[in-house]
């Protein structure tokens, strides 16, 4: 079970600038009660683990026989993806078929490079939109559909649509032109979608058995309604996050697994925390970093700058990998210490040696471990971060699962792209462009 | 040229949260001023234009026969080969040789999986490290060494060391086996070496005239020493970023480039950023974004959250491709709008809407504008990034080439590993792990 260990987050540890257990327990047993109110429908997601797999199974089994899948999404809708592709699979485009292209921007040459190298006619498109108006989304669809045509392809044999139930324009097309769709259900909003079909779809086609991935999920979920707050450590990290920024003053949230594999999980993250607790001037700064690696980049900051972060660690018990450093060059000091050692040895030395550094400096950090990384555990932690997310929210007294901030851009877009009803906003460009210094 | 737009950081655009321009004159001369003293013999890398590049066309070439390239680095020694390989040649992997995999951690999985993917008889290795003591890049040498030689292969052909002229193990190892070297030279320290051998060779592996990168860099610097602020705008960017943290509290710097190719350096900017500056209890935390794709992610918090960021984008204006967005379904409004614009258009309005909606919020923000995405302008932005971190440490009074907080993690890894002379860290080590809450 992902286990949080968060002593060096205490007095008793670091002194002054660390919270009282006494706290830690009262806003953790806040948290837990609030969750066990179940104040927004939003929080289906904890149920998803009851989803039928079995339209998703047979899709992917047909989705095998392609040799490129494209995902078509942005935010929550690529995030998750990514991250089971990388964490799961990871080179996977160098190795394994079908190759995977998640494409989550309007990038001009990130698309002409992905349909350099991809052959349409064994390309199968999965486009991810819960409201299916995301601009992003369907601006590169249009063009691939247009793609498709002209080359008298079939598009029901081209195109996967995961979308909401009802609503919709990519629900509009699937109806008309039997586009196959999968459904997101109607409670689960993007940043909380990765164990829907918006994830679990890409788990299938790269070999994972969703089973595991959700079986995590839903050995976690159980836990977030337990009140033995030793069982419950959701409750215990939103009660520390919380407490570090609004009484501590630490801003900052430094999400640093160890482990390439998760590099991915670190943007997946950081997107959940900001739009979920961004509001209403409150909101903690998600930062996305990776070890050992930013130990040469951002470790000096953490050590010598602002007294403003918490570091929370993620750590993997069992690297599943003996390569060993051989001990070669006894006559040079600097070498032949390494010797004998394994890499998975020296990665979670140097994680330690991070940690015992910050903590002797007083520096706030606690620490996520899970034993191996596979499906399960991987759903552990998705589930695990959203729910303690969710929890943190309760406590900050925000919604979770709204984010208001995004619409004035969304609206300013509309209007310079010359979408009807934006006239208003397209006039305001027009006066902001003629500004001047 | 690379222009710098700091209009909606002023008091003139956002009112009181913003600065006035005439404080920003003051701090930006003094910027300057401290600058043409060339206070640090560090400031070597401004240069670098000058370097001879025989040596590394000569091996380049060479180069070009494999199959595969291998970088080991970490920090410094890997970020700005990453940017240029990701700016310059994006999906290199699928679409050229030799295949290049820039190995900047010791994940036992990541190296497993290289392994896997490469044939070593067809591979080159770079193993770069200023020092010739980093431990993780010298740990995967180590393995690399030892099957390099089980396979009878002739490390001479194998292996190019980029290193101190004449310190550390590898300058030791280079002499005694006859490895080919290149020099990093005396005064250049890691993050302030993308444009010597470290990211030159690989520029010119992958096709690059290295030429138009250093003469990108040449342009920039000599403008560092102009003393007419409207030509310095390093100095301009110096004195924004140092009063917006010092005067106005915004102590996190969003690194927002609207291009995939540039999402490599945005973790670039940030190790040059976070090193340089966090130091004596100071440092804004820099922040790496991208755009689009960030604005379904970060830009709820930015909008909504504390007032304690500043956003700087990087801007393409051109990005050299004419993908159009198909006139489809015009019954669906949702989609009619999109149709005749193309994906260049689009992801410089999204630029601009997220930059208004931001202004029209008084969030302040800033841009660097390059006109097209090549080798000459990127040499510009690394040189442009580079000598605002400088100018920036001045002003906070720090040493901008150091980084004396990384030294005490060095020290506990030497102890757990069981180097010698770090007995006293080996002990400290067992006490911490016998600790319980």
């Amino acid at each position: 079970m992902v286990r949080l260990d968060y002593l060096n987050l205490t007095y008793k540890e670091i002194g002054e600038v660390g919270l009282d257990i006494k706290d830690i327990e009262i806003f953790a047993k806040k948290a837990y009660e609030m969750m066990l109110k179940k104040p927004y429908k939003e929080l289906d997601f904890l149920n998803l683990h009851n989803q039928d797999l079995l339209k998703i199974k047979q899709l992917s089994s047909k989705a095998k026989d392609y040799d490129y899948f494209i995902i078509l999404g942005i935010g929550g809708s690529a995030l998750g993806p990514k991250v089971i592709l990388e964490a799961l699979s990871p080179f996977h485009n160098l190795r394994r078929k079908p190759k995977v292209f998640v494409y989550d921007n309007v990038d001009p040459v990130t698309f002409k490079n992905i349909i350099e190298i991809v052959d349409l006619k064994r390309t199968l498109i999965n486009v991810i939109s819960k409201s299916g108006t995301t601009v992003e989304t369907l601006a590169s669809f249009l063009i691939l559909w247009k793609m498709i045509r002209d080359k008298k392809l079939n598009v029901r044999q081209h195109f996967v649509f995961t979308t909401d139930p009802e609503k919709g324009s990519l629900r509009v097309l699937a109806n008309e032109y039997g586009i196959p769709t999968l459904e997101i259900p109607k409670n689960i909003v993007g940043r909380y979608s990765v164990l829907s079909p918006v994830g679990v779809f890409l788990a299938e086609i790269i070999g994972t058995e969703s089973e595991s991935l959700l079986e995590g999920a839903k050995d976690i979920s159980e836990k977030a309604l337990n009140d033995d707050l030793s069982e419950n450590s959701m409750a215990i990290f939103a009660s520390c996050t919380y407490l570090m920024d609004t009484m501590k003053g630490r801003r900052i949230l430094v999400f640093l697994p160890y482990s390439d594999r998760l590099k991915s999980l670190s943007e997946w993250f950081c997107q959940l925390w900001a739009e979920s607790l961004g509001k209403e001037g409150k909101g903690p700064t998600p930062y996305p970093s990776l070890g050992t690696t930013d130990q040469h980049s951002q470790l000096q900051l953490w050590m010598e700058g602002p007294e403003d972060k918490v570091i929370l660690f993620v750590c993997i018990e069992n690297h599943n990998s003996q390569e060993e450093i051989p001990q070669e060059f006894h006559n040079i000091e600097g070498l032949k210490y390494l010797g004998g050692h394994t890499l998975s040895e020296l990665i979670n030395i140097e994680q330690l040696a991070t940690e015992m550094a910050l903590t002797m400096s007083k520096k706030p950090n606690f620490k996520l471990v899970i034993p191996r990384l596979n499906a399960y555990y991987l759903g552990q932690l998705f589930q695990f971060l959203q729910i303690s997310t969710a929890m943190t929210g309760f406590l900050y007294n925000v919604n979770p699962f709204n984010q208001p901030g995004v619409e004035l851009g969304k609206r300013l877009t509309y209007g310079a792209m010359g979408r009807r009803g934006f006239e208003e906003e397209a006039e305001k460009i027009k006066k902001y462009l003629r500004r001047k210094i």
